[in-house]
């Protein structure tokens, strides 16, 4: 199933929130990704928002107004959910309910629509909550270039696993720590490996601590437990997509993760950004998903007529590194990888349709991660992991320090955006997080 | 830290509840475990109940009625959060309000009290729901008799990993999979091992479902992310203890676990028993946490001087099986295997302690998972894998049926109980759960 292009899609539109018919604005009429804030430093109640231009229409008090009145039922009420201080009420709605609110948005802030300037808080003056309440995180691993690259790390002996090509490989995180972007967190500190020789491992700080450049996917309708989301069906489940970073310390990774997988390697932190950029404004963007001839077919569970034509989400993405010095002299984040999602081997509804052939319930809110997303190039690995061949190579930043994994002081920016010729930019803002020195 | 012992723990207590009184009983008045009800099949409001004799008194008709004014404060706000549809406000309220509660529930029912028959609800009448919304599971696996026999069936040359006398190993697991007592689930469908020679992976419902006998442990009151819980403090952030069926496809998870542990294998259902024991009723049956001299002593960020001493739980543990034709037959549950968590690795402590250490957050109505609860004798095996000699060895049932693994309309029910010469028996209710056919 791929969502029809409609009026909300034609490039042609602009808004009467100016700063949105900027073609360098992530947030132009054609986005209108949904999240949950309110004014930085305020006791306001939390309420869903939508980012235009540099503000975020406030749905709170829309659905406050007497100004839905011109939407229609279905918009109506879905408004009325999204203006809670969680999504997941709306996530629920399902698809007509999100379409029908895009469109009446949509139709809200067009240039040719009376302007509702007190309906709008600058970004700059607002603060952001998690979109939605997560009761369940899965983490899938569906970069092949990542898992070959790290497998090597791990394993030189047999980098890729037989079942990768198989399996869409997940595992579960934790939910508790996922915060949105903004977050600091401690440098965990943990066992590590023995020294060559020794018996005792090592308890302290982690000594390599890492970003993974991921995509989030937000499930909007669940599944009753025993019933299976056939995967051609799989994609009218979800809501949307926003950028996530799953923090690693590979040095807690490589003592703990044999047999049950990671553990208090990852789940001290994870960043997502505030925005969910809907699939129905992704339509436009999306791409063919490729399976190379000579590798294995998906099995019939995870394939579909439509997945080779329009499988694939081709979204750039993108890491920035700010270090503590670059910051106190005013230099901005630095650019150090890009990727684009385009190059996943599994696509968002075979991880869907994967993770429920058991019979496993998603529930609205549900955050599945893509897996750290490593192009084919060695330049486009998605974690310092892989840039710095685990370790050994330090990159060089433009004011001349150097990182091999995370500095205490270092902020990380995942950024990304869909971009199409004669399309505008559907950008997802960004998930920022900051190291902080351990306990 | 260990609770001291309480008039509440007094062996010569009685209740005007006079099932309770019996020696078989597993609700003595020593016990008083929370839990969260309704009368079956009617649309009642979810409240929190504790389980006496063969009665739940209703903690909503007792906070309804006057007769909490007997209460001191502290027991009295406890009642009005243990009375709500899910624990989780009473677990964050701490060991004081956990305390002053049970002393005022002690004091109550005992057999001096006044009999106020209006506020029990028979077990008989009573449906169930979780005691807490939980969320996020961690599933532990701190039997190493557990993890060496599994071990063996999965990794032949290297049954325990270097790290397992190191690490108390866990790994995350779903949430929104976990039923009460009662669970019935359809037979899971998945991917697994190509046959030998072969390159294509099979695919249907799994034929090596298994059962895995588990402590689960509800966290009361949470850390602050960043801020580790010391293992000295960590019993006080310990609600109480219940039953944990970690329901198992063997087959999905060798094919599925590595690189990032099992997945589709465990998260299609989880069952746990209604009520939850409280550390507090657990007292008297602490035992001693023991290491074999010969093997590492613990890092001593899970290392405390009570942990010799009182660190683990003298818990008997016991599986019991009933198939359909038993069930058509009127034959009731056989036992098939014994355990006693005394035998675990790792103590509870130790195990939320491990968790906090790098800084993840834990919060009120959190699961762990002890994992599976193997014995040191192959008798006292936790799981169907391992009892059958991973499918090798079937086991016989009373009447006449064999299993290696699980068969359609198979109930599992998982027992248990804290004994203790010249005390009352603490028992646990039961986990049971029945395996529907594939979907």
């Amino acid at each position: 199933m791929t969502i029809a292009l409609n009026e909300t899609h034609d490039p042609a539109l602009a808004s009467w929130v100016s700063s949105a018919n900027d073609t360098a604005s992530d947030f132009p009429i054609q986005n209108l990704p949904f999240g949950v804030f309110r004014r930085a430093g305020s006791d306001e109640p939390l309420r869903g928002g939508v980012a235009i231009g540099d503000q975020v229409l406030d749905l709170a008090a829309l659905h406050g107004s007497a100004l839905d009145a011109q939407f229609d039922d279905t918009a109506r009420a879905a408004l009325a959910l999204a203006a809670r201080d969680t999504l997941n009420d709306f996530m629920a709605a399902g698809p007509a309910a999100w379409s029908a609110l895009r469109l009446a948005l949509s139709r809200f802030v067009r240039a040719d629509a009376p302007a509702h300037p007190e309906l709008l808080v600058p970004q700059t003056q607002a603060e952001y909550a998690l979109p939605a309440r997560i009761g369940d995180y899965t983490d899938f691993y569906t970069s092949i270039h990542h898992a070959t690259a790290v497998g090597r790390l791990f394993r030189p002996d047999e980098p890729l696993l037989p079942n990768y090509k198989w399996v869409p490989i997940g595992y579960h995180g934790r939910a508790s720590s996922i915060g949105v972007s903004g977050q600091a967190f401690r440098r965990p500190q943990g066992q590590t490996r023995p020294a060559t020789g020794g018996t005792v491992p090592h308890f302290g700080p982690s000594k390599r601590l890492d970003y993974e450049l991921e995509v989030g996917i937000f499930i909007g309708t669940g599944n009753a437990d025993g019933e299976p989301i056939p995967v051609a069906e799989a994609d009218e489940h979800v809501f949307g997509l926003c950028l996530l970073n799953d923090w690693s310390a590979r040095d807690l990774q490589a003592w703990e993760y044999q047999p049950l997988g990671p553990f208090l390697a990852k789940n001290f932190a994870s960043t997502i950004s505030p925005w969910i950029v809907t699939t129905e404004a992704l339509a436009p963007y999306r791409a063919a998903w490729r399976r190379d001839a000579a590798d294995p077919q998906p099995l019939s569970y995870l394939d579909y007529p439509a997945l080779r034509e329009t499988g694939a989400f081709d979204i750039e993405l993108e890491v920035l590194l700010q270090t503590a010095a670059m910051r106190a002299a005013g230099q901005a984040p630095a650019t150090i990888s890009r990727s684009n999602f385009r190059d996943s081997y599994w696509s968002v509804a075979q991880m869907v349709a994967h993770h429920t052939v058991n019979g496993c319930g998603l529930r609205p809110g549900d955050l599945l991660g893509s897996g750290t997303q490593s192009g084919p190039e060695p330049e486009a690995a998605g974690s310092l992991l892989e840039l710095t061949g685990g370790g050994k190579q330090s990159i060089a930043l433009p004011n001349g320090e150097q990182r091999t994994f995370l500095e205490d002081g270092d902020t990380v920016v995942l950024r990304a955006r869909a971009v199409r010729a004669g399309l505008p930019r559907i950008g997802f803002g960004e998930a920022a997080g900051t190291v902080l020195a351990a306990r």
